[in-house]
């Protein structure tokens, strides 16, 4: 490599910097249980849709919408739907596991103060949109880029996010009055907590256990191996121990 | 509100942290023009895959695979693919718009040192995932949800990423050799940069324009004002013209 091509790279951020994005991104939680009522201030708010509404979008489509939920008439209508759906979902689990499904706390619709809808728009750029063209389902992704982007803004705001899906779409579709074109991606409920949990709630309830990411590398192909891997499985296994104790070191 | 009530909740970060944040989260470009041929640090390679791997999924099924792309044999017959696709997809357009299209470039996989197919296992938790019960394609917003936090990541470390998604799937699925069960949500390109774009590349070609985020927020349902909005779409006037700049005061 050339001295003129080093001298060309574009900065890392500090290691200071870089261990408040990692220590940022590992202590982000799905929050159910530890919402409190204070009220979440306008320029709070404005700044995490702003952060959402910086994320990456197909063909710069911009497809999310942000339906604000703050009226307790509508929230309740919402708890409701959530209700239903979550009945059903426990009748699909067997024996034991429904059991100790329905001893889970999965929303916080009513306690949270604000709940937020992200949406998308199938259509907002025409019916062909560069970089969709082949996968349609692009802009829903993007949608959830902008979902990812105030998840992390909202954690260094202190405000804690909580990602509801168990509804039934056309309910959720109903209580919005969304037209036919617009999807709801993310319904979530986002406020102040208590406090952040060390491990998600599933991982410490025992739902699941969290996987080595050594496992989930792949070379050049499924199940291949390029020869050239131990260094980087080595590398991961350090960070995953790491990043289990909320850091990384950079 | 009561004062035990206030000293139980959990701080946000520093403004100067949340600067940071919020700094790297406005700063993140799609990446296909700037890729030099720099090696990236597998110590590097293992914290930003570290930081897909703490995402949040659904039912804490953590879906997601890592499918390393370093072989140029195997980089140019997904560029190949892309060549195919790219060539259906300018066809798609019309007239003065296809010209444009054919003009813009779009990826950087034989340039970017490493490429990262993010793929979803859609069994990995057997057929009745919690949270995915009413909504089959949560599995694959979490792997997003992964992509979102390698990108931010990745710019943290000095990092370009670009999301290539003119692919024909079935193309990637057969290079790749990925089972049925397994989705490819995102093929990427990463690598050093010689610099960051001030713009996004489509905006600063006049492809499309930035959306006011104003225009995005609706309240309690579509269409609606909860006749309190007056505050929050001024705040987000400010942030979004912040943002532009690359920055928001907190």
């Amino acid at each position: 490599m050339q001295a003129s091509t080093q001298a060309s790279i574009a900065p890392a951020l500090s290691a200071e910097q870089r261990a408040i994005i990692y220590g940022n991104i590992l202590a982000r939680r799905d929050v159910r249980s530890q919402f409190v009522s204070a009220p979440v201030d306008d320029a709070v708010l404005a700044r995490i849709l702003t952060a959402a509404h910086f994320a990456p979008s197909v063909g710069f489509m911009q497809p999310w919408s942000f339906v604000l939920v703050r009226d307790p008439t509508v929230k309740r209508r919402v708890h409701d739907a959530f209700t239903v759906a979550n009945a059903e979902a426990a009748e699909m689990f067997d024996g034991e596991q429904r059991e100790r499904y329905k001893t889970l706390r999965l929303e916080g619709i009513l306690e949270a103060p604000i709940n937020l809808c992200i949406t998308c728009d199938r259509d907002r750029a025409g019916p062909v949109v560069l970089g969709r063209t082949h996968l349609k389902a692009m802009d829903l992704y993007s949608a959830v880029c902008a979902v990812q982007n105030l998840w992390l803004a909202a954690r260094s705001e202190g405000l804690g996010v909580g990602w509801v899906s168990i509804f039934r779409q056309s309910a959720i579709r109903e209580i919005l009055q969304l037209p036919e074109r617009i999807m709801p991606v993310a319904y979530l409920c986002i406020g102040h907590v208590s406090h952040f949990l060390d491990q998600p709630e599933l991982e410490a309830a025992g739902w699941r256990t969290r996987l080595p990411l050594e496992d989930l590398l792949h070379f050049d192909g499924w199940g291949g191996d390029d020869g050239n891997s131990a260094g980087l499985k080595a590398a991961v296994r350090d960070a995953q121990a790491q990043a289990t104790q909320g850091y990384l070191s950079t």
